[in-house]
């Protein structure tokens, strides 16, 4: 049967976070997976599971979520990301569409993905043009020197184990993972832009990367903190869990077969 | 006693637009007015009016109202920002304050204001980065040919009778207005950016006048017919009006006492 890839973007700000949630006891709580599967159910005509690449969590964006599924709809692919929009809230788009060998698998087949986060520091707060996308940008009064996250951020590239970087209770076996590249932009004065691509990441990785990058541009710690922190596999030593609603999901790619 | 001014930023998707509005019956309805009122009212410690340039509809945003009050504050001027914002909720912010003269009215001394109405055109909807944009952006699925839109735009500089550019029942004497100027810019591909600057507006005036610019845009109508309206008063000849979620306050401009 035919399998098809989606290329989705949401506002995760309505969002109880990607995965479906339906309590015994309750209502279904409004997921993006779960909003999706009953768009793709009227348009396809048979209830099947859209398996997401990330499941990212409540608050979190994404912009270049990859999800799955199987049908044998009579749709043409091309004419899908219509089909399904018009069934979907404004919060949740797909972007394209596009078939996928037969077993595709978004999650075990990635082969790296990039997350983002945005960060304002002003002692102003989200005024002007922040107002309008203050869903997606995390405010801190302090003042962050670029140059210092940009310096602490290199020291955690590479192989290691991040087990410093996990929300204590993540549930993995193992805990190291690969940081392709961790940089810090600063596209206007005052704002701070976290790019972090890897091949995948821990439980809250990514808002504790971010946490202590904010750390280190207000100099309370640096590149060798980094360091033993990722030695020793101390928690305490690394910065807190900045919220979610800074993050959002950039792109994740697949092995040649898939691209 | 003091009076002040304030510069004011407002996301209008969750507000029943600028005024006051205490039905006799029921709730007052949220609006910008009111949670203003109420945030000056805990800083300053005495419930004033706070009058505002533009009355804005329910929907429109600002990046540049303003607004005035009177107090007897003992808090600096130069902290009434913060001590205001501290209580206000997010989507509304004041961006600065200043002391302004005894007599400042916000609405009959200005001297010229401008909005915007931001539109995507694009067969592909809202999608990408335009989904967190999206309470700020009117999509239209047709293409626009933004010189069209230009030389449309020009035919209304001028000072002339708009009553073919307000709502039926607009509730004012005389529909004379000055503009002085209506540019359209394309910052990308499929973006159209109008920006009209004037004396006063009348009642869904620039929503008016967006709705003609993109009937120009489309090919259905041109500067002769901007003229026929100007000269007949017909509402038929015009454009539709536009939603108000497109429509931004950019800036209220007053003379030379107060700048």
């Amino acid at each position: 049967m035919p399998r098809y890839r989606l290329l989705i973007a949401y506002d995760g700000t309505d969002f109880h976070g990607w995965q479906r949630q339906e309590p015994p006891d309750r209502e279904p709580l409004r997921t993006v997976q779960g909003v999706l599967e009953e768009a793709v159910a009227v348009v396809t005509g048979s209830r099947v599971p859209v398996v997401g690449a990330s499941r990212t969590d409540a608050g979190v964006h994404a912009i270049g979520q990859v999800a799955a599924f199987t049908s044998e709809t009579r749709v043409p692919v091309e004419k899908l990301p219509l089909a399904i929009n018009a069934r979907l809230p404004a919060d949740v788009r797909v972007r394209a569409a596009a078939l996928a060998h037969d077993r595709f698998d978004p999650i075990s087949d990635c082969v790296s993905k990039c997350y983002r986060y945005t960060i304002r520091h002003s002692d102003r707060g989200l005024g002007g043009e922040d107002l309008f996308v203050r869903r997606t940008i995390w405010n801190t009064w302090h003042r962050l020197d670029a140059d210092a996250m940009r310096s602490t951020a290199a020291a955690l590239v590479g192989t290691h184990d991040f087990a410093a970087f996990a929300q204590v209770n993540h549930g993995r076996e193992s805990t190291v993972r690969t940081i392709h590249g961790c940089t810090v932009l600063s596209p206007s004065p005052g704002l701070a832009v976290l790019e972090v691509a890897g091949s995948g990441f821990l439980y809250n990785m990514v808002r504790i990367i971010a946490g202590t990058l904010v750390e280190a541009g207000r100099g309370k710690l640096g590149a060798e903190d980094v360091r033993r922190a990722l030695t020793t596999g101390d928690r305490t030593v690394t910065g807190p869990t900045l919220p979610p609603h800074g993050l959002r999901l950039e792109w994740v790619r697949y092995g040649a077969t898939e691209t």
